[in-house]
């Protein structure tokens, strides 16, 4: 049975491969697909920053697509921004 | 609504507030409640490395305590071992 935390790490694992998988690939998110997930799973985020400024700052390596460990830096920036805004209420 | 991202965050953030509230504390984790937050979450990464140990590498800012920045690293190394399990599977 998975823990609470592996669930939620889980989801996030679908998350990225339902925009990977766009190109058929397990490891890497392109321009095109990372702007869809962008506005799809977080629209916030590109209100002030555009989806190809995020795109330039998350690839790490500048390969020109987002791994797993990259998406996740994303998610870590997100999810700050998400726990300050439930202080906030 | 919230997106699949976002469901997934809370989740995350559940998992920190329900060991930082042991203590009463929305923004900090201690060594006590670490311990078992990872005992409980993730007890396969307490095989190699000792509880005290990531305590220690985690609590980046060295206050004593993990707050949920430093939280979301330990996922994040979590995070990409559980990705690299999935495809060797």
């Amino acid at each position: 049975m998975l823990t609470d935390l592996e669930n939620a790490l889980d989801s996030f694992i679908d998350v990225y491969h339902k925009y990977s998988l766009l190109q058929g690939n397990y490891h890497s998110i392109y321009m095109d697909d990372m702007k869809k997930l962008l506005e799809k799973e977080c629209p916030q985020f590109i209100k002030k920053k555009s989806a190809e400024t995020w795109f330039k700052e998350l690839d790490i390596n500048s390969d020109g697509a987002i791994n797993f460990e990259e998406f996740l830096v994303m998610v870590v920036k997100v999810g700050v921004e998400a726990h300050k805004e439930i202080h906030k209420e």
